[in-house]
This record gives structure tokens, C-alpha cells and sequence, in this order.
């Protein structure tokens, strides 16, 4: 569709994904590329509302609902800075993508995996990244980075280690089943390494 | 599955829908019923907050995503307020439901409608109302009763008269395709008279 290049950053809290876009970010603007770092949810102005809702409102949040608020992020989102970014030719490298609402939404929260892609690829008109990176962390060690950055739990942080499993699961579960696409990386390797293994990747794919 | 009973008003800003909502509501409870007058977007506190962004948000919300919006608002109303009223028996009045989205994103946004339904039949697990009053009204009508009640257009309102002519026409093909759940009522009639024919459908079905 154009020269622009798509991609995703996925994995738990604490995983490493903001120093590792950062890493990648500056490695491809030095040689020359353009780059828009962004996320979901939260990426556009409506996404920041509804980011606020799904994260820091009182009370529980109705699941499909839930689900519908992460889509309605992501279609405003990929509307109005992904793809006019990707029409310019620039690479996108975002944090969180569709695989966050399938493996957070499907797997943690209970509802059908197939249905909660389904709204995301109806969101997206079936926008697919060139790369997704998952940073892979047991849940023991992801909390264990969070205890020593943060003294504040947002809701979903705050969910038990068991839901953090299971979302860890379904990550793997979809990385191995798109191959092409996935690049998986274990994440308590030294962030140099990590971010070597992924610039091997991404060379070669400009 | 329960002695509830579900009715929804349908029609353009301005046919009458909180009028009649109220008559019926009080007629209701006279008779001995408990009512739950609602509404959607915002009738609970998750609702508020989307319908905030879905009216108030400057700068234009991509189609996709404000229909997902909705459908949220939906999920989560449908799931704390409606379904609970219905299993204790009581009588839910409610301002705007599945057909708003299907005519206003379907017809007005250029979306497709089918699939807008479908955002709603999963947001809802298919809940069905057992009554939808339509108070049918050409756009000129409706507008000249809001030039006279209000000073102030939200963001729906101020669109161009075409656009409710495309809702008011998508309101009547939903209604005709469903002839044995929909009342449809001519909103230009005097507000008794209305308020009157719907007694008399809504008496057959208690």
C-alpha cells in the first residue's frame, strides 16, 4: 500500500516495550527514517478520553463493553495517525495493538478471542502490522520491575498474577501461529541484546 | 425469560421521545408497575462519560469509532441496568436503542448497516426490545419544535437536514421490516393523541 512501515510492540507491564520503541526509534531515525512513536490506547486525543474511562474509572466496566471502548480507540486511532502516517511513507512503531486486545480482552477477561479480533479488524478495515515484537516476561518478573518503578497500580496492573499468566499464554499462543509476523524475545535478557535482536529483524525488512 | 417487559422510543431530536417516555411511565406506575426510564448514550456513569466524547468532542471521531463508542455505552447499560430491571419483573422505558445506531451510523454515516447491528447484537448478547415506539416527523418539523426549545445544537443536531431526511427514511425501512416490534406513530399529531395510541399497544402487552 505504500513505503511506510507498521510496527507493534506487545507484551505485559514491565515488559520493556517504551525503552525498546525508544531504542528502535532512535536506530531508525539515524539512518534517515521518519518516525511516529505511538500507542494504544491513548494515541489521538479521543483516545486519551477513553483511555481514561477504561483505565481509571470507578467501579467495574462491563467486558464487551470494555472490549467495544479498546476498539473504538484503536479505530480512531489507526484512522487518523497510522494510516495517514504510513501513506507518507514513515514507520510507525506503536505500543499495543490488536494481539493486546485479543490476549488482555479473549484470554483474561473470558470473552471469545475470535469475536473481540473480529471487532478490531472491523476497526481497523483489516490493517495488519509488518512486524509485531513480543517481549516476553514471566508474570513473577514483570511485577517485580513495576514494585521497583511504581507505588501506583492502575486496574489493570492491579489484576492477580494468575490473569497476567494467562494473557502471557495467549500472546505466545498467537505469535505461534503467525510466525511471518511475530518477532518473540526473551525479555529478561539485558535491553542491549534485546534491542540488537531487534534491529537485526527490522533491517531486513527496509 | 422474565416478567420484564423492554420498550424503547426511537425517532429524530425533537418527535417527542421524552414526552411520551414520561406519559407512559406515569401511566405505568399508576397501574402499579415499576418503571425504569433510561436512555442511551448515558444511562449510567461509564455512559456519561462516552456520550461526553460522542457529542462534545471537537474535531471530527471516525465513523467506525464513534459506532463502537455507542456500542460500548450499549454493552455496559444493557448489561448493569436493563437485563437487571428485566429479571426483577419491572418495566424498562428507554430513550434510543439499537436502531439509533443502525439509522444515524447506518444510514447517516455511510456505514455499513448490517454490520453496525452486529457491533450491537454482540455488545447486547442480542437482547431484543418487546416494543419499539417510533415517533415518526419530517426534519422541517422537528427542527422548527428545536429552534423554539433550545439555543444551543450539540454536534448531531447541527448536521444538515439531508442527513435526518436519511435517518427518518432508514427509521421506516427498519420499522417495516419489523412489523410485529414496532409501533409507529405519526409525532405530528397533538401529544395526548400519541401518548394515547401508545396506552393501547402497550396495554396488550402487560
Amino acid at each position: 500500500m505504500s513505503d511506510g512501515l507498521f510496527i507493534t510492540l506487545e507484551g505485559g507491564d514491565g515488559s520493556g516495550k517504551t525503552t525498546q520503541a525508544e531504542l528502535l526509534g532512535a536506530w531508525l531515525a539515524e539512518s534517515g527514517r521518519t518516525v511516529v512513536r505511538t500507542r494504544e490506547p491513548g494515541g489521538t486525543e479521543v483516545g486519551v478520553e477513553v483511555r481514561e474511562i477504561v483505565l481509571h474509572h470507578r467501579g467495574d466496566i462491563a467486558p464487551r463493553a470494555e472490549a467495544l471502548l479498546y476498539a473504538a480507540d484503536r479505530a480512531h486511532h489507526v484512522a487518523t495517525v497510522v494510516r495517514p502516517a504510513l501513506g507518507r511513507g514513515e514507520v510507525v512503531i506503536q505500543d499495543r495493538y490488536i494481539d493486546s486486545s485479543v490476549a488482555y480482552q479473549g484470554a483474561g477477561r473470558v470473552l471469545d478471542a475470535e469475536a473481540v479480533r473480529g471487532l478490531s479488524e472491523w476497526a481497523t478495515e483489516g490493517l495488519v502490522p509488518d512486524l509485531t515484537i513480543l517481549l516476553d516476561l514471566d508474570a513473577a518478573s514483570a511485577r517485580t520491575r513495576l514494585d521497583d518503578a511504581r507505588t501506583r497500580y492502575d486496574r489493570l496492573e492491579a489484576e492477580a498474577s494468575e490473569f497476567h499468566d494467562r494473557v502471557r499464554g495467549a500472546y505466545l499462543e498467537i505469535a505461534a501461529a503467525e510466525p511471518a509476523r511475530f518477532l518473540v524475545v526473551d525479555a529478561a535478557q539485558p535491553v542491549e541484546e534485546i534491542a540488537a535482536a531487534i534491529r537485526g529483524r527490522v533491517a531486513g525488512l527496509l
